[in-house]
């Protein structure tokens, strides 16, 4: 197969953009390669099937589905898949994305889904944990991967240098 | 359209058969016919489409749709029909039904599924729904309710003569 | 009966209709006739019974009741009617509307209520739900569901169009 | 006024009635005159209003209602009448009354209830709090609410006695 | 006891003063004498028991508790006092209450607590209610407490009727 | 000060004490001096204060106190002394013992509780954090901590060993 | 690197196994290569620093962690690697696995976790995840998973037609 | 041992600092040593063990471990050490702190974190409580406790003083 692999990150509603686009710097700074749509398991159940019937023809390798209140989106990607399926629960409405957790996570035995956290820590992760799938199979994803993960770990060390109390010494 | 009008009653699992056995018996008490199929929407999505692309021309005039976990039958229904959906939540799992009552009651704004009570209560619940909007446009099957109503009350009531305490007259 | 048939819509507070608006305009935009009132299970016990003693006669199909907190007005319906009612969860108080959606969708066997999202989802759900019991005896009111619903797809279409991100062609 | 002064308690179901014997032997342990009737305000609010409309006539000075799901009982009660009215979520259904303490709880301004705990912690303390308000204009039965808190005391110091695990002295 | 008989009103942060003003204003509306106190069952436990220890002999018939996060504050008058004891959760901290009405609803046998809502509601609530309970001996309070009932069920008609939509008549 | 330096474990409700009895259990087999008694903040306040008030003298260094539903004991008792308080939430009624923890953990600013996992867990480790906290200034109480820290690792290796599957050697 | 791909299946406790039977059994029908190890993030670190060690390098390329109550197991590992780990929250203690679920989904950004449902339908799907994960790049796996979804609508349709329901033909 | 005892206190991320404030201040206060440090259980778990492999060799007495989301910070510490941990679960995301508070409280028998209330007055309390676990063993820190909570009771003396309403006298 020579097309490009990607991931394929759907969302539910144009209003999960704000957060997804965290998604997408991450991807984009990882170097995967990806597609966004706009697409809904309820509003937009045929076009949902019409992109899952060819995306992995054309490349697609893993799916990243996001979407709040009764979240059923990546578990309708799951089901007419055998690829894997990340799912990040959106913080709409009124619970705080506890509907979305449940709703996402609670997947019945036999077609699994990826929950990640709720919102911005759940879109960054599901672009990492994407590339952690890729990278299974690809040496220089995984590299980049260890650079991201050090960049994160520096902030850390950094915000500890600027912030930390220590003891003077004695 | 000469078909018998139905009622379609959609199982996630056969492990909803035994509560659900409520809204069976309760759609024949009221006489009201009825399908039941068990059909998922992450297993069998394919049957579950083939299903309702003929329900509607054979009759079907109301779904119910029972699942438990993350709970998306009755939204997957909703979103490939314009007729009434009915969503019972079941208590399978370990959080007491409360993952598939916010999977099923908290459907986005246009696509939208009646939900129901956890559980027996919900089981019952849907067939009287079902009824209850059948019956719009059935007088007959009005009536029935109507029976119906009377004879929970009358069994309240029953209890009531049974069990109650009352204070001596004076 | 001759009575112009119509959905009444019931709301526990005044403080709700902001809410509540897209309820009514939903059904507007759907040519559903409506009644709107004020008039709460608790303060106003006698006037909610005087208007449901009177609703049906004068042509009520389907009862759309909003509340919150410990929402009982759609159940106090539920119990005086046979007609369909169809309850919406308030986000009244500090809980996110959880009080109002278990206090709207656990009733008991026997009496139910269709539990819609809480807030606006389902303010907008409960009058499309409306629409689609009355569809069950009226083409021309299916026929226009079925552009609403088409309208929500188109919408959803143009996000997508406006803000996908595509893999440029190989 | 030369009616009995009494306590209504009103079971929206006969199942409650295993639990709410705790509230009819406390009662009857403080010599408190009670009818215990059961009538539900979904299934019989015609016999609720009936009975209502006449029982504070008869001497009714407190109301104890017990009810779980959507236990909307406490609510219609306190509706319909100006007397201190008790709630007691019972555990109905799969989410351990959560459902029916938040329906009890969590009343409108202007319409109080007083929520008792889930159960049978709840069950015996609607007893002692009806006895609690007669009390304030009872002397005598405040002289045996002394006696009744003197005796769980007593039980929790004759188990500390039987159980506790005492240092030896020095 | 010639001592004006009143109602104890307890707060257990100065912060729980805003939403309690509600308590205030509506026992002043009723012409129930008040105390209004601040002491915490966790910072001054000594203030506190002094008094308990002196209120009721002074006239206290009736206390009203309000505290946030692990309320202990009703529960802890409770357990040393015979008179009905009202809790109001307050919202404070992160979970919008639930811990605060969890710790006053949840009382063991013996020891009640009457629960009112979470906040504002709960706050009018508990105002109303103390009124309800001295009401049984005070048969103008009684009439007071009608009138305030009345004017909340005038509201609600005012409201219907300015924002009422009615059916043209045909 | 030469009196025995002990941790005083307190229980609210003598049903506490299956649970607890692995607090016992725990701290014996740390050679920790402990008395078990059974007092209820609620039920017997004064008995509770009069153990408070000797306690401390007679060598009394940190409190564990067990409770369920509204659990106030921990919080009633760290608010009357200024020696380390451990909160074990038990698992009464039917939340879980959510109730308790809540109850038990969200303790105000300036009187803290410390509070454990609910039910069995949260027994033994109040005992291994009693030892802890004796431990700052104990030695050798260290040492023996250190000892059961490591049985408990030996535990989870000895399962491993007897469980775990390896792949075969290449 | 020559070594054998291989699943590492982590227990937090030997009581997890019951439950992760299932994990085991679902990679052994898939065929895919596994070490099923107990060894607790809170009571071994040692020892799952040093598993964690060398796994990669033998060949590990997914991981699974099972843990329950404050389910860090997965968290631990994941900090520690950067192939994919996916949680399964088990149901200990007396939340109904709400701990495990929050403990394990709510990872920050940065270092994922993939989520699965509580107890044993995550204990399935953790199987099945891991096997798409490795599918991404071995066409043979992807083709047995392919039978495995087969097979489980395979049941679903036998189920259906045992218990299915049909309107008899006109 | 010669070195300066002290308690570390540790945040899982910058963004923490701005709630543990309130901890460093009220060490402060009660002339508490101690470090601060923003050091990560998962993105900086090397770092994290460093510290704690020389931590208690310079003086750690006590540590605070603060954390949002799935906290396993305090866990994580708890798991290497013998040194009482104080966990603060920080409300992060989207659930009011409830995931960190059940991270941090449900720890498994044998490594026990002290879980403090969610934010600020969790912050606080850490505080008190690391003082409270120093001062078994050093009797002026016991004493400036003392103060400490003096000054909260006068501040509650002080606000009732104000704001309290008193019935005037007879």
């Amino acid at each position: 197969m020579s097309a490009t692999p990607f991931v394929a990150v759907l969302l539910g509603s144009e209003s999960d953009l704000e957060v997804m686009q965290a998604t997408v710097e991450t991807l984009q700074r990882l170097q995967v390669p990806l597609e966004l749509r706009i697409c809904s398991t309820h509003r937009t159940p045929v076009e949902l099937e019409q992109y899952l019937g060819t995306a992995e023809s054309r490349g697609c390798r893993v799916y990243i589905a996001a979407a709040g209140l009764a979240a059923h989106l990546a578990g309708g990607v799951a089901a007419r898949t055998l690829r894997p399926v990340i799912g990040v629960p959106m913080c709409a409405g009124s619970l705080g994305g506890l509907d979305a957790l449940l709703s996402t996570a609670q997947m019945p035995g036999g077609v699994p889904v990826a929950c990640m956290a709720i919102g911005r820590a759940g879109a960054v992760n599901a672009a990492v944990y994407a590339a952690q799938i890729l990278a299974v199979a690809d040496a220089a994803l995984a590299e980049r991967l260890r650079a991201e993960r050090e960049a994160g770990a520096a902030k850390v060390r950094a915000a500890d240098q600027r912030r930390g109390i220590h003891l003077a010494d004695p």
